[in-house]
């Protein structure tokens, strides 16, 4: 395996964590893997293990870790619990990119390590840029580290800058599908389910990724993101309803042209993308054809009915801390809404509580951001309203 | 003016030229005009140099030379006559960037000789790659000549190429806008007048390229030139109808990626962007609202409908004179056209007619090529019928 691409796999038994892996299959010889991270997905992750012989196997999950240990013994690979094994995935010396597929806020110390690192990140995991992006641009200058976006909408911004006049960038537009409840009127989203929310009309995604796409929280993470990646003002970031999901972005210039990247909508495009950069490789997929689509459809964005951007406009403006309190305060109302303990439209109302709540600091540091986490999370607990 | 661009203005009169000198006066101070050629528009070029006050002025036509003398006398302004003047522009020692904006064939030798002298060259004008692209290549990458595509489509691609993997180019894909006649029934276009062919639905533009549009000549033209400014086989290139010309090209990737040029139909942005690459300024126009746009629709293209597509793909297949011979043979069917001579249906059938009668020749010099130019127009003369 000379000369392939070695890849720490963090969150592999998650949806884009798989789909790497599908990506990986799919180009023999290309990479290879030498460290996967899971949460506690025994069976999905022993399967993995077997087929991809990575030297390391981290499960954050104690018992979940002995039992794939169990499982792996005599395999040589070695496999270690806890969150500081993952941490050891994400600055594996033998890892050229680690990718990072771990969902919410759990996966901000394993990209802060993998930046400290240098490495490559493909990222995947909106969250340590929403809570953090100060701290890991500033990080990865000093450390080398490449951050390689893996959402589509980052990544189509990334590809449409290549080469580009970037002091000339007047406006970057995300595209946004509108999530399950596009067309549900706003006096209904009261009474909308969990399994509603689950069924994303364009994109197969994970359950936490899915549900932010429907209360649009999903595009405010992706605007808080894209400030980071892409070094913008507020004032240029903006969004547009697009049902197809076929463009993925635009990037506006002060010339009156605009640079866009479209592609079926498919995780595994820009998860490969983020791996082969910046070489592009043949995959089956054909790119979407035009004429048979017909149109390619673009709505007015109303942010006054999806609250969950204006609260991440407003956490991003406030900067420091107030991002930090955004996500946690979305995790923890998207899981209760999950759990069928309130309803849709509670989950902006609980957010936008927390944010109230929660008295600014600067987030100078990973603790202080982290602190901020916890707090917010720890006054959710105590609310005794749910 | 130190510190400006030079600029030599070929075909200043006309609709390219004419833009040209808009683009130059709303960005004040960074270009300066050293040298202007024309065919006969006495009044517009000597109001142009007078207000440009360039070194040289070139007119073609011996007669309106003189009148433009008279009128520029005293000025310190050099105006000279013929053909070899104009050749004197496209070389003129002063000038960073050549505009290549005179209209057919008649531009081919002065591009040559700016292409020679290894100048930046703005190219509007098509005919000179149709026509000898693989002389024209060849000799740029002699010379050092920097050849920027101006029409929409071929600066959308060269934009949308920039900083991507150009081993990884799929299919490069032109739209068309489908001219003045996309909804005229086929059975009806013997019937269709000159006047109607020069109402296009979209973009504001010279007679000949109008008529070319018509016709979708145009298209099959561009097509070729694209050819040769990108390096493509004629298998990578191909044509999607797109009514509201504001997706100007797309390039798709062997990744199932797509890179797409999008900005209002206004011939001044791509000029300005081939004076002011790598940068971009800013224009008054803003880029294109698609939220208020509502939608961008493709259909595909009728390679049947529109017989001048399939001649200029023969002809790009043969290669050698063959494309000489089929922009000389349009250029005097759209003359005959817009004379009222012929039928606007006869235009395609005179190509095809003139591409029948030619015998292929290599074509490895541009003595050969402008020969085959001249045969052609000269059979076409002598037919008895129109």
């Amino acid at each position: 395996m000379a000369g392939s691409t070695r890849i720490a796999l963090l969150g592999a038994t998650g949806s884009i964590g798989r789909q790497t892996l599908d990506v990986i299959e799919a180009l023999p010889g290309l990479f290879q893997v030498v460290a996967l991270s899971c949460e506690r997905s025994v069976e999905t992750v022993i399967s993995q293990a077997k087929r991809h012989r990575p030297q390391l196997v981290a499960v954050s999950d104690p018992a979940a870790a002995n039992a794939v240990a169990s499982a792996l013994a005599g395999t040589g690979i070695t496999v270690e619990s806890g969150s500081d094994a993952v941490i050891e995935c994400a600055r594996h010396p033998d890892a050229d990119i680690v990718v990072a597929a771990i969902a919410g806020v759990a996966g901000l110390r394993p990209v802060w390590e993998a930046v400290r690192a240098g490495k490559r990140v493909a990222l995947a995991n909106k969250e340590p840029l929403v809570v953090a992006g100060h701290l890991i641009v500033a990080e990865a200058e000093r450390s080398g580290a490449h951050l390689m976006p893996v959402d589509s909408e980052h990544s189509a911004i990334f590809q449409s800058l290549l080469g580009q006049d970037r002091e000339a960038v007047l406006r970057v537009i995300l595209t946004a599908s509108g999530g399950a409840f596009r067309d549900v009127p706003e006096d209904e989203l009261d009474r909308v389910t969990p399994a509603q929310a689950l069924a994303h009309p364009t994109w197969k995604m994970g359950p936490k990724v899915t549900v932010d796409s429907a209360t649009l929280m999903n595009k405010g993470l992706e605007l808080i993101e894209a400030r980071w990646l892409f070094g913008l003002e507020q004032h240029q970031l903006d969004i547009v309803l697009h049902r197809e999901s076929i463009v993925h972005s635009l990037v506006q210039f002060v010339d009156g042209s605009v640079i866009a990247h479209m592609a079926q909508p498919d995780m595994r495009i820009p998860i490969q993308y983020a791996l082969t950069f910046p070489r592009r490789l043949a995959r089956v997929e054909p790119p979407p054809d035009l004429a048979a689509l017909g149109a390619l459809r673009f709505e007015p964005f109303d942010q006054e009915r999806w609250p969950c951007v204006r609260l991440a406009r407003e956490a991003m403006a406030r900067g420091g801390t107030a991002p930090a309190v955004l996500a946690a305060a979305d995790e923890v109302a998207v899981a209760r809404f999950v759990a069928g303990r309130i309803p849709f439209a509670r989950i902006a109302k609980l957010i936008e509580e927390a944010l109230a709540a929660h008295r600014p600091a600067p987030g100078d540091s990973l603790e202080a951001l982290l602190e901020a986490d916890r707090d917010t999370r720890r006054h959710l607990e105590e609310q005794s309203t749910p």
